[in-house]
């Protein structure tokens, strides 16, 4: 467990005051560093100990086998799984004749640092050999978001009372032996030395090697290069083979003196370009790295950051360890996206091989809200790959015998990769959480170019997708069947209200973007008659009500099923536990569903639905999934529930800090980590954008004194500045002199000129605050 | 394709006129031979060529890996299969040095015939080798019915036209190579070389070889001796080693002369038994088989059938064609009950290798009612490896936190073998099904023993698991969630009826029994309580009901779903052309469902019921199962769709002889094979029993001039007989002078001094006969 007294609160960066073995995968994932191109996790520079070791690629992946042993037509047979390519960070030390290895000798100190603002993991350490020789280490690695191919890290050793002799090998390491990752022996067949050597070259102080992988047709290349300073005598030579170049540095230092190196790594791979294509275009890499030198990708990295921070950071007063979480989260979400350019952004990221490295909903749903306010051209990259994919995802429609495009639930490159498809294919939900981030891109940006680019094209097959899965029963009711919705614990239900809202918004939005753009849409075969058939099915959608109970079902019946027996069976997460067969016809939910679709679709519910539904639902959300407690922080918010909103925001935002999930290791959460900043802007800021106007309601939790947070709108950048009392809105600048805001449900204009200051409406819950079932009320953050 | 001029229509055989080698795994499967404990496929003498040999042994498995891309709690890991075990069907011929392969020379004659009343497959060829030599050679194959353990051969050659010299090569051979089983590596390599030998041992004329499983701890012994008859001289050695045995019989003939052959082969298995034990328990065998003698087996056999058809028999007049086919159902249904003894009755019997060889409800649903009318005690035997299982039933009722038993919905040893969860372990009806049969054989035979023994124990632990699987709604009704009826293109739904009244049979039965047999229920920790319980959910039962149609919707909301698209969607079966996640939220229908209910449940409907429920569900339903045509066929007739009905009898008796699924060469449809008789018996005799009374109402179809069956009911043998005007039932001998069946609805006294004859009930239909989907009209009998 991490805990405080290991990893101190701080606003601006996570430390680790001493090295904890047992606690290496998780510190791998909260210390890996990313452009959204390149991802290195937090190994240790020795390399070992450790517990994944990782380097990844976005979208570098392999093909390996979906075994059935029952089969059904539509099972894809094929998965797509990211894979450790060529480890750049090794950099081994041998002090006189010994390898630093932190399990052997003494560890007198060693720290590491995660900073927000320059965008680096820096690493202390003090060290005594076996034999008695003390070493100081400093090194400092980072992921250049300016120069999308290249990593660079500083590594310093100094000798403290006496001489010695130092080697440093800086390596290049493809294949590396990994844990065991399946019980499938075909599937670690396939992962165990994924890469096979294509090329390898070095010169006196560098090195590439190129290599490819079996089955998925990729090629990728690793390059290194070294600058080496040290008082006196040096003598560096370079070697390579097929999978490892080393780059060889011996020294003597006397106490005092310090060994530098800096190496500079360059990535690259492709599907299509050839071998010397690629040995060129990361050689160049490594060029334009050293032209700009380590200071110069400092400099580059910290100003990145500072344009960020600008736009995007959020101050939480009163409540340091939500501060700390909060822009952990935003640093995290930026590293996965910055620079992923048309490429998947992964649930995990670029920080582990959780969930195979495959993107989900989690892209569209969790981390472009964010994106879209704070970075909006890494959202439209991110929708472009969205968009690239189409292909694909027309090719699954025809295969199911659907017309339009059937987005994939999990995938690296474009083709499903879900293996059981009541919690795959069936949560067809995906596609209208796809369509609402283009329609929230466009409406919080105000950019049309995108959707004329590509995102109409989304939009109506999309569209058409919901018609052709959708059906008008024999009294013109339109129903979506075998349908799964967010939460997974029931499945394969009958008009389930979150899809079918969804749904109804994505023919809606569909139909009116063609409006928008005939000419496109006319080249899409999009008639009249589409698209009043798109609007009769949104108009005629059943959006199932138990009157009785004055609540929503989640799905047609559910609040006639079965209750979950909480008193016998609350060893959470219940699905390690507890089979589908029985969570399935139960009112048992493992993540926001109905109460997501308020989030979401808000206009559509009144406050006392509202009220009654997160009331109802509250009682029966295990949140066993990690897309849950952002969501249930933004509802108890919008219900009044202002503290257990600020728990929910708490859980979200520390999944990862405290391993709340206990699978940090495999990589973080990136939509939980996005969330924890909905919590605070959608929850405690009150922002709803789902009636086309930026729509604010703030209100404090007792437990944070003051929230201060930044977002784009239309090319407007605003803050917001809430206390417990009044709410202070700046616009900064933007387009315009003015902007039309809601704020608490009334218009509100603001101008350039001055900021605004408005009293917070007061939030006063209709009901009284929720049980949850039994161990599953979050933990409190509240310290009472 | 299988067709009459290969395959003359004959009443008391199937015979081959000619050798088609494309049809060996078909033939394989129609020749099989056995007698519930040993299955020999029907291949050639001489092994080759062949489509799958196949040797089997009741029960005697391996353990396979079930791989999932993508696991879930619950989900078994361990599949079982059956292995294809020692071959001691192998009779090798050398006609001077040319082995007798009818791929080579000349075949001027091939004959083989499969006599239902003889119980043997005998085989006649004339070869011309390609030496230009001809041999006459003759075998007669059988496995007894009258010794368990016991199979022979009678193998004759006789040299034609001129003086050869004859090698005869009888084998025992374990681990034959076996055609490629699955794209998993892993099950391949479970499955090729399955045995591992233990000993082996021979005399002049004999030997036994002993093999174990590798994962299952099953050990096996299957021994052969010889006797020769030829004039002359001759020669005969016999050698083994770990996978064979051989007797080799060199003699020379003149023409006309004859080298006979009779090889006595004797098979044994244990999970418990030592080495020791397991080898003098075939030796044992054998030489009582030798004691027989080639003749005696031979009588004995035809007795054993001679009393068989006395008591089964069901004679089909006008229609040669299903008179045949009932026989062969008969007798192969026979062959897979008879001598099985507290094993299982697998789908296949042991006549191949499809569905691994497990048994499902198909042997209580659609087995056990024929053999529980003619031969009880096979039913009860059945039954009671049933009951034999409830351990493991109870654990996996257990572990999905479910109270008493939940029988596996595939399993040769007990264990749920199942790995698709939604058409397995949901498909709960499967515990009905079972408790179904235990009143039935209660019922039908009027001996209460078995209950007392073991039946009910079996009630009411499934009695538990419904009342842990059902509950009570706010309104007081008593739901089913998230199961699956027999239809598996609609899963995992709300109160399926036929499930839901089946269920409430089972708690019914179940508290019954329990008033029969306090001491044995209190023993079961049954309280008054409890049986409150069961009867009262029973009586709150929900059974849907569309009152706009006036049809029961096949569970909640089905008649709503959306129609499937016939039009575009009509390649058969479509499960194999179309995803579930399609399949499943339509009005599509793989089997009977409704309508089996219909036909189990039969007193719960009105016939104006029941007339509309199968003119709604009969244009739903594509019968992609194998267990579909008989029930329709049953409730065709009952509502007045008599030719309908007659074409359904011929699809479920033709589907082996005609190989109407394409998957014949994998084994017989027992249950389809077994409902060919309940199709002439429930369907045109109107045999129904659910009400606990022997009920008939015989009606017969135009192209059925005479009908005439023998059932058993408390210990009376009756025979019905049937015509177009009137039917006469004759009660053969009982336990008393008098018997009150129902005839036509109405109360009839029946006594053993003289048959007793009543006019046909008119039967008219109430709506016009229904259409089936495009291309499911089933094969039209009709010669119209």
């Amino acid at each position: 467990m991490i805990t405080e007294d290991i990893f101190p609160v701080e606003p601006w960066q996570v430390r680790e005051t001493r090295l904890v073995l047992d606690l290496l995968g998780n510190t791998e994932s909260l210390f890996a560093l990313s452009n959204g191109h390149i991802g290195l996790r937090g190994n240790l520079d020795e390399g070992e100990p450790h517990s994944l070791p990782g380097t990844y690629l976005n979208s570098f992946y392999e093909v390996r086998p979906l075994p059935y042993a029952e089969a059904g037509f539509g099972y894809p047979e094929a998965g797509q799984t990211i894979v450790d390519v060529t480890n750049g960070k090794l950099i081994r030390l041998l002090v006189d004749d010994e390898p630093f290895d932190v399990r052997y000798g003494e560890l007198l100190h060693h720290e590491r640092i995660l900073d927000f603002r320059a965008g680096t993991l820096r690493r202390t350490a003090h060290w005594r050999s076996p034999a008695g020789k003390q070493v100081r280490i400093r090194s400092t690695r980072l992921v250049s978001l300016a120069q999308r191919s290249v990593a660079a890290i500083e590594y310093v050793v100094e000798a403290v009372d006496r001489f010695v002799r130092v080697t440093v090998q800086s390596q290049l390491v493809a294949n590396e032996d990994q844990p065991e990752s399946s019980r499938d022996p075909r599937v670690s067949a396939v992962l165990n030395r994924p890469l096979v050597a294509v090329q390898h070259e070095h010169s006196d102080r560098g090195a590439i090697l190129l290599h490819r992988t079996r089955s998925s047709g990729l090629m990728m290349a690793a390059a290194m290069e070294h600058e080496v300073e040290v008082p006196g005598r040096v003598e560096v030579t370079t070697g390579s083979s097929e999978d490892w170049a080393t780059t060889t540095v011996i020294c003597g230092l006397r106490p005092g003196q310090r060994l530098r190196l800096v190496k500079y790594l360059a990535y690259g791979w492709s599907s299509l370009r050839s071998r010397t294509a690629l040995r060129d275009q990361a050689a160049a890499a490594i060029s334009s790295a050293r032209y700009t030198g380590w200071d110069g990708l400092l400099a580059s990295q910290r100003s990145y950051l500072a344009d960020f921070w600008d736009s995007a950071d959020v101050e939480v007063e009163g409540d340091p360890e939500c501060q700390q979480a909060v822009r952990f989260g935003l640093f995290h979400v930026l590293q996965a996206s910055a620079r992923a350019e048309r490429r998947a952004i992964p649930a995990k990221g670029l920080t582990g091989t959780g969930y195979d490295g495959h993107a989900f909903w989690d892209t569209e749903g969790f981390v472009l809200p964010l994106l879209t306010y704070t970075l909006p051209h890494a959202a439209a990259d991110a929708l472009r790959w969205r968009a690239s994919i189409l292909d694909q995802a027309r090719e699954r429609a025809a295969l199911l015998d659907l017309t339009g495009a059937a987005f994939p639930w999990r995938t690296i490159h474009g083709e499903e990769c879900s293996a059981y498809w009541p919690a795959g294919t069936a949560a067809w939900h995906v596609n209208a959480d796809i369509a609402m981030a283009f329609e929230r891109y466009r409406i919080v940006t105000g950019d049309e170019s995108l959707e004329r680019e590509c995102g109409l094209e989304v939009l109506v097959e999309t569209a058409r997708l919901w018609a052709s899965l959708g059906h008008h029963d024999r009294h013109g009711v339109w129903h979506l069947d075998g349908v799964t919705g967010p939460d997974e614990y029931t499945a394969v239900v009958r008009d389930n209200v979150f899809t079918n809202l969804m749904a109804a918004h994505n023919l809606r939005i569909a139909a009116d973007a063609c409006e928008r753009h005939p000419d496109v849409a006319g080249r899409l075969g999009v008639t009249e008659q589409e698209k009043a058939h798109w609007r009769k099915a949104a108009a005629d959608v059943h959006i199932p009500y138990d009157e009785e109970l004055g609540v929503h079902p989640q799905c047609e019946g559910f609040t006639t099923l079965r209750e979950w027996d909480f008193d016998t069976n609350q060893t959470y997460p219940l699905l390690l536990h507890e089979p589908y067969v029985r969570l399935y016809p139960t009112q048992v939910i493992k993540q926001a569903d109905l109460v997501l679709a308020m989030h979401w679709q808000s206009h559509y519910f009144t406050p006392e639905q509202k009220a009654r539904n997160v009331d109802y639902y509250e009682r029966r959300t295990t949140r066993d999934s990690s897309l849950s407690a952002c969501t249930q922080a933004v509802m108890c918010a919008d219900v009044g529930h202002l503290e257990l909103a600020h728990d929910y925001t708490y859980e979200a935002a520390m999944i990862d800090l405290r391993d709340l999930h206990r699978n940090t290791r495999d990589g973080l959460h990136m939509a939980s980590l996005a969330g924890a900043w909905t919590a605070l802007v959608a929850g405690f800021g009150g922002l709803r954008d789902d009636t086309g106007v930026l729509a604010l309601d703030p209100h404090l939790p007792r437990g944070i004194t003051r929230l201060r947070f930044r977002l784009r709108w239309r090319d407007f950048r605003l803050t917001i500045d809430v206390n417990h009392a009044d709410v202070t809105y700046t616009l900064r600048d933007g387009p315009h002199h003015s902007l039309t805001i809601l704020h608490a449900g009334e218009e509100l204009m603001l101008t350039t000129d001055a900021p605004k200051t408005m009293p917070v409406r007061p939030r006063r819950p209709l009901l009284p605050e929720p049980e949850q079932p039994p161990g599953r009320a979050p933990l409190r953050h509240r310290k009472e």
